[in-house]
């Protein structure tokens, strides 16, 4: 049994935050600027892109974690705030000290998050008015204005929470997310945002997201692009009354758990958007002589264009696939390789299975959600990615996002 | 001034050579199976793909490419032959067997090459009778109708041929190619086939082939797959007259640039020929660390889905550009990076150019054929992938092609 229940709501559903998501204008007439507030100071924890060009928020981010505590986040859409050089981190450094101002705290206490279009300079105007308009809007109702302020070439807002209890009292934990393009294992253009009222010790909190990314965020593939402003922030205020939590508490596993199955839900949500995705897939490797073999070959597989357009045509082309493996960097033994999709058997030993039937695979490609199992029969390694397939709709929305 | 000139025609520009293209019926009413006969025993050398899993046919090369000479060439379009297993292997032999029956030399002399579906045994009653129809048509004017017979989602046949002079005998080599799709650097769904009249020690040959293979089929970029049936076999039968050449003669050179120049021709032609590619790319990476991160770089870039929708979009979208270098691999720094389009500046020290103009870039990206040239700054390495766009017509293409 579930030691957690999925509530209504997203990042609101946790006690002493408010949040905001308003218009600020840089984006055409669409929300592009969130807010969120803890009512007292909050641990803060967070993962970031590894790409080696790294936005001017994020390194902000990075900086101001090593802090005790936050206050606020301020998200804008629209601009990525990369590749803008020392403007940029003014630009980043100056939106904390406008919601700082703003709010009445220190300008140290504000993390500062950007998605959009790279390269170009914030238009601080705007982007100021913005930020103080969704000061002036804080509600503790405003989750959904905010997960729709963060959005990108998403089609629906990504929100999911839930409650547990810790040492007998209910503590709760509430998550948005945007990505829909550019995502790739190791973060992508994603941001998500997961807030709870629970107390949490700082070290123990960043530990339990780093491992929740791991097994969620850092398994999606839509393109096989990494951003340069993947972040995801995890705030815990301490409004639930719990005691402290951390890695000794009795309770702290079931705390993890929940706040992994929190970042799967939104990160599924992130894959089922993908960009003109029709087909959500989890690609499964078993077998692999290790388990990075078995990440190269997961990965090699989600992201090969010819097998995700394979998918788009309802195709269960397994030559595609095993090519894929083939080409991965994993030790593979071509007569060892076996393929399902779903539980229908494609290849048996490197061929076409004996009594494959091209109808019932067919039937599995027809799913909107379906399974691609792939065991190397070389060792023990395993990994899981989930991706999407690819589809004119992608074509079409990234050539016409112009810069 | 160039030491070789081309001229017309294609594979039989080459003397000594008599080739044939037909309908075997592997794929319907279109030509699918050539051939390529040496009139006397040719000196042989051959590059294949790096894929761990790999065709029949290659392996077959692979061990016949071991001994002194080969005579012929027998190909077949509409299926690989590949994750087939033993009964692969045997079909593949007997593809040999049945090719020198008909014209009467060793079957250990003959060379076999498949292309197509993965993982479908070869029809080899329809294979059989179109070797022996391919061998019954054999003509030293069969050149167009054997690229044409190898020719898979390609839209045109790939030829070049040119001339030289080789101690004062002039010599001709000629080449014909396939491959739209599953192009990838190290190779593709490619075959190519270069025949010369010239005579040629065996090892310089392949020494002269590896060196032209990596400066011209191993630059190309289509889709980032990378095939099973990949091969490159190029035969050289002595019937021009000449002094043999090999790595001591004075005129070795000359025939070592004209090989590199014919390959890269035609890979030319495979790129140009990507699978609804509209736009031809050359990425040029310089100043890097190293020459394997400029090559990371360079394929991280032509490779990226989100540059090649862009590139397609017409957008000159740095952003996607200077974000794939950054998550490549190779050692960056960002605020030293530089990125033009042909001559027009975007990038200036990881950031938008002063003065760059959107109108200027755009000019760029509306030609057929432009470059992108990306400077690191911190080395000497270089690399060059040659690549196209992504279009809605790529993903038509490759979810319709069905297994």
């Amino acid at each position: 049994m579930s030691e957690f229940s999925y509530i209504k709501g997203g990042i609101t559903a946790a006690s002493g935050f408010t949040v905001a998501g308003v218009c600020a204008h840089i984006k055409a007439a669409r929300p592009d600027m969130a807010m969120i507030v803890s009512e007292r100071p909050a641990a803060a924890a967070g993962t970031f892109t590894t790409n080696r060009v790294q936005a001017a928020p994020v390194k902000l981010c990075r900086d101001r974690l090593l802090r005790k505590s936050a206050r606020a986040i301020v998200i804008n859409s629209g601009n990525a705030n990369a590749c803008t050089g020392e403007q940029g981190m003014a630009d980043a450094g100056r939106m904390a000290a406008v919601a700082a101002e703003a709010l009445g705290i220190a300008a140290e206490d504000v993390l500062v998050c950007s998605t959009g279009t790279i390269g170009v300079p914030l238009p601080m105007d705007k982007v100021e008015g913005g930020i103080k308009a969704a000061a002036g809007a804080l509600s503790s109702e405003g989750g959904s204005d905010a997960a729709r302020a963060i959005m990108t070439t998403d089609t629906v807002e990504k929100e999911a929470a839930l409650k547990l209890t810790i040492g007998g009292v209910e503590v709760h934990i509430g998550g948005m997310a945007k990505g829909a393009g550019m995502i790739e294992p190791n973060m992508a253009t994603m941001l998500a945002f997961i807030l709870t009222d629970a107390l949490v010790d700082k070290a123990a909190l960043q530990d339990c997201l780093s491992a929740a990314v791991a097994e969620s965020f850092n398994r999606i593939s839509v393109d096989g692009d990494q951003s340069t402003n993947d972040t995801v922030l995890f705030l815990a205020n301490g409004v639930a009354g719990n005691e402290l939590l951390n890695g000794d508490h009795p309770d702290w596993q079931i705390f993890c758990d929940a706040v992994r199955a929190l970042t799967k839900k939104l990160a599924m949500k992130i894959v089922e958007d993908g960009e003109g995705a029709t087909k959500v897939v989890t690609v499964n490797v078993r077998g692999a002589a290790c388990c990075e073999d078995a990440r190269k070959a997961a990965r090699a597989v989600a992201n090969s264009l010819l097998v995700k357009t394979s998918w788009y045509g309802g195709d269960p082309n397994w030559g595609r696939v095993v090519d894929a493996v083939g080409y991965s960097g994993a030790e593979v033994k071509e007569d060892l390789i076996d393929v399902s999709y779903d539980d229908v058997c494609a290849v048996k030993d490197g061929m076409a299975a004996p009594g494959a039937s091209l109808r019932e695979l067919e039937k599995v490609l027809a799913r909107r959600e379906f399974s691609l199992n792939i065991d190397l029969h070389l060792g023990d390694g395993t990994d899981t990615v989930y991706t999407c397939d690819c589809t004119e709709e992608y074509v079409r929305i990234n050539s016409e996002y112009m810069t």
